[in-house]
C-alpha cells in the first residue's frame, strides 16, 4: 500500500484561467441541413439584400403614399386600381398618382409604389376604384429589400453554435454550406483492474462495470464533441503508456478515468509526464468531489486525468472538461446553461478553499426548494435522482439551511 | 383580394390546455450508446445490487470496527496485516478479530470486515502488524452492496430523456438497451406560390427562399423528433389537398407554413377541414406574432397552421408546437430551459388579452439589460439578433422600462 499524495493543488478558477489549450480542430465545410449547433469558424454575411425586393407586409393595396395624405372616413381618397401583383411574380404594372395595385401579404411592390395600405382600409367605390379612408406613410405595410438583411450583414457570428433559426437566415440568404469548425475528438480511456466493459453480463467478486465511459462519451456529444471510447487498460505503466501515447497521437482532447487508488493515480501521473512536453498543469483541484484531477499537456493535446469515483469525474468534466471542450472546437459563446433559483432546504457543510459541487433535488412549493442529496462520491445513484447541483464557493464554510441558492439544472 | 379573416381565437394557454392529441409514438428498443437524450417508454430498475459488493471508499485496512474502539494516538491499537485485496479480484482472506486486510479504494472488503481505516490513520508498528490511532464505526470507509441501488431500485424514470449520467448508472447496471418512445416524425410541409428551395441559387424577382422549413427542422431535432422536410407546394386547394393527406398518413405530427395572404391562409383552413375527424380545433391564437395559428387533428394526428412570416412560425412553434411533439414522443418532464432575470431597457407595448413575444437582445453591466428588437415579424433577422424572448401576458397593457422580466434564452 504505497503511497503519499503529492498534490499541485489549484482552485477550479484557477485552472480554469491558468489551462487554456491553444489547440484548435480544423474548419471543415458542412451542409446547411448538418448544420444545428455547428460553430461558424467566419462570420457568415449576406452576399445580396434580403428579401431582395420591397415586400407588402399586409394584404391591400400598393400606393404613393403622397396619395393618401389627408383622407379619413369622411373625406376618402378614390385610386383606380391598374392591377394584382400575384404571389412570387414580378409585378406587370406600376403605380402612377392617382392609381393602386392590389398585392398580397408577402408580394412584390409594384415601381412606383412606396407604401401599402390595408384592404381594411378601403373599399370598393365602383368597379376599378377603390376608396381609401386611412392615410398611409411612405414605408407603412410594407418591408424595404434590404431590410432583414443588406449586402454585408451579418447573418450568423463565428464562435457561436448556429441556433435553429440561424439556420433559417441562412437558407433565406441561399447559404447551402457553411465553414464550421470540426468537432473536437474525445478519446476517453479507462482504468483499474476493476473495471469491465458495460456489457458484461455477470461480475465476478470485485469486479464493476465501465460506468464514466459512457456518460463522458453522451456529455461530450451533448456539448458538441465526437466521443471516442477507446476501453479500459489494467493498472500497468506500460500498458497505459501505449494507450495514452496513441490517444494523444490521434484526439483532440483525451480524458483518462484514473484508478480509484492513490497507487494508480500516481501511475497515471508518471506515464502522463513521460508523454511530452509542456506536461502536467496542475495535479489536484479544490474542488469536492473531485480532487484528485490532473491536467496536463502532452505535445499540444490537452489531456484531463478525471478521479476514479463516476460521480467525481463526471463533476469535474462537467465544471473543467467542457470549457476545455468548447475552447478546441472554436465556441467561444457556449449555449447558456438552465439555471434557476431555490432555496436550500437544509443546511450543507463545506472547507473554505474548496469548492463543493452539490447535487440537489427540486421540490416546487410556494417557493423552489433545492434539497441536498448527500451521500458518498461513489455513489452513481446521487446524480440520477439529482436536478441540478448547486456549487458552494471557495470562500464559504457551508451554506445555511434557507440559503438562497442558484441550481444550474440538468438537461 | 378577396377575405375576411374568421378566427376561433383562444389564448396560448387555452390552446395548450386543449389540443392535447393522445397520440403516442411506438416503444422501440436503443443500445445504451445511442440512447442520450430519448425518452424510456418504461421505468428502469435495477435487476441486482449495485455495487453488488461491500466496497471501500479509501485506501487503507479493511477492519473489524470493534477492533478499533477506544484507540487513540497515545494509545494505538495493534492489528495483525493478513494480506492484501487486488482490485477487481475477490478478497482471499478474511478479517478474523484481532487482524487487518490491506485494502485500495474500491476494492472488494474481506468477509469479516466492517469498516475501512484510512491508511492515514495507520502506522506500520514492525512488518505485518499496523498501529491504528483513530477509532472507525461500521460502514466507515466503504459503501454496502447495495447502497448505489437495491435490487428493484428506480435507475431511470420513464417519460424523462436520459442524461448522460443516467446512461453511467445504466452502464454500470449493466443495462445494454433502453425501451424507449420512438422519435416522432414531423412532417413540414411549405406553402406557397413566392416560396423556392434554399438551393435556389438567383432568386426571381417575388420569390423567396424557404427559411422556415429548415429552422422548423432544427427545431424539431433539437427537441426530440425527426424532422421530415416535404417540400413546397403551391398556393392550389387540391395540390395543398394530396400533399396533406400523405403526411398525416405517415407523420406523427403535420406542421405546415400555411402561405402568408389572408386568402392562401382561408384555403389552408378549408383543406384542413376536408382532411378528417375531429378536424379544426381552432383557428388564431391570441399572441403576436402568430396569430393566424390553425391547430387541427386530422384522423389521430395533430396538425399546426403555421403562420406565414418565419419569424411568426417559429415562435408559435417553439410555444405550441414544442409541446404537442413532446407528448406524442412521451415525454412528461422535457429538458429545462435556459432562463435569465433581466431589466427590460425600454418599454414595450402590447395590448391586453393577447400574449406578446418580444425578442431581446442582452447586455450585461451592473445589472443583466434586455433590450427589446423591434421591427416588423416579417424580418427573420430579428432572431438572429437576439439572445432570447420575453413574454409579456396577456393581462398586462405593456411593460415599462425598467421592468424585470425572465427572458428565455436560445441555446
Amino acid at each position: 500500500m504505497p503511497g503519499h499524495e503529492f498534490f499541485t493543488t489549484l482552485t477550479v478558477a484557477q485552472a480554469l484561467h491558468g489551462f487554456r489549450p491553444t489547440r484548435r480542430t480544423a474548419a471543415e465545410t458542412v451542409a446547411l441541413a448538418d448544420a444545428l449547433h455547428r460553430v461558424p469558424a467566419e462570420a457568415v454575411t449576406a452576399t445580396t439584400a434580403l428579401p431582395g425586393f420591397a415586400r407588402a407586409t399586409v394584404d391591400g393595396f400598393a400606393v404613393r403614399a403622397a396619395d393618401t395624405y389627408g383622407v379619413s372616413d369622411g373625406q376618402p381618397g378614390y385610386l383606380d386600381v391598374n392591377g394584382t401583383v400575384a404571389m412570387g411574380r414580378a409585378p406587370t404594372v406600376a403605380v402612377v398618382p392617382g392609381t393602386a395595385v392590389a398585392v398580397p401579404t408577402g408580394g412584390a411592390l409594384p415601381q412606383g409604389a412606396d407604401a401599402v395600405v390595408m384592404v381594411e382600409h378601403t373599399q370598393e367605390a365602383m368597379p376599378g376604384t377603390i376608396e381609401v379612408v386611412h392615410p398611409v406613410a411612405p414605408g407603412d405595410g410594407m418591408v424595404r429589400a434590404d431590410e432583414d438583411a443588406a449586402p454585408g450583414a451579418l447573418l450568423a457570428p463565428s464562435g457561436r453554435p448556429l441556433r435553429p433559426h440561424d439556420l433559417g437566415l441562412l437558407a433565406a440568404a441561399g447559404v447551402t454550406g457553411v465553414s464550421v469548425w470540426a468537432r473536437p475528438v474525445v478519446g476517453i480511456l479507462s482504468t483499474g483492474d476493476e473495471v469491465v466493459p458495460p456489457g458484461t453480463a455477470t461480475l465476478l467478486p470485485g469486479q464493476v462495470r465501465d460506468a464514466t465511459a459512457f456518460a463522458l462519451a453522451a456529455l461530450v456529444t451533448e456539448h458538441g464533441g465526437t466521443p471516442q471510447v477507446r476501453g479500459i487498460v489494467p493498472d500497468d505503466a506500460p500498458a497505459l503508456d501505449v494507450a495514452l501515447r496513441e490517444a494523444v497521437a490521434t484526439c483532440d482532447l483525451v480524458v483518462v478515468s484514473a484508478g480509484s487508488s492513490v497507487g494508480a493515480r500516481d501511475e497515471t501521473a508518471s506515464v502522463v509526464s513521460g508523454l511530452g512536453a509542456p506536461g502536467i498543469f496542475c495535479h489536484g483541484l479544490a474542488i469536492r468531489p473531485g480532487k484528485p484531477t490532473l491536467l496536463a499537456e502532452c505535445g499540444g493535446v490537452p489531456l484531463i486525468g478525471l478521479p476514479g469515483h463516476p460521480l467525481s469525474a463526471l463533476v469535474v468534466f462537467r465544471l473543467v472538461g467542457l470549457p476545455v471542450l468548447h475552447r478546441l472546437g472554436g465556441c467561444v459563446a457556449p449555449p447558456p446553461e438552465p439555471r434557476v433559483r431555490a432555496r436550500l432546504s437544509r443546511q450543507v457543510a463545506s472547507a473554505a478553499g474548496r469548492l463543493d459541487v452539490v447535487q440537489v433535488r427540486l421540490s416546487s412549493g410556494a417557493s423552489v426548494d433545492a434539497e441536498p442529496i448527500l451521500g458518498h462520491s461513489a455513489l452513481l445513484s446521487l446524480l440520477a435522482g439529482a436536478d441540478g447541483y448547486v456549487m458552494v464557493p471557495e470562500a464559504a464554510t457551508g451554506l445555511a439551511a434557507g440559503t438562497e441558492v442558484m441550481v444550474t439544472l440538468y438537461r
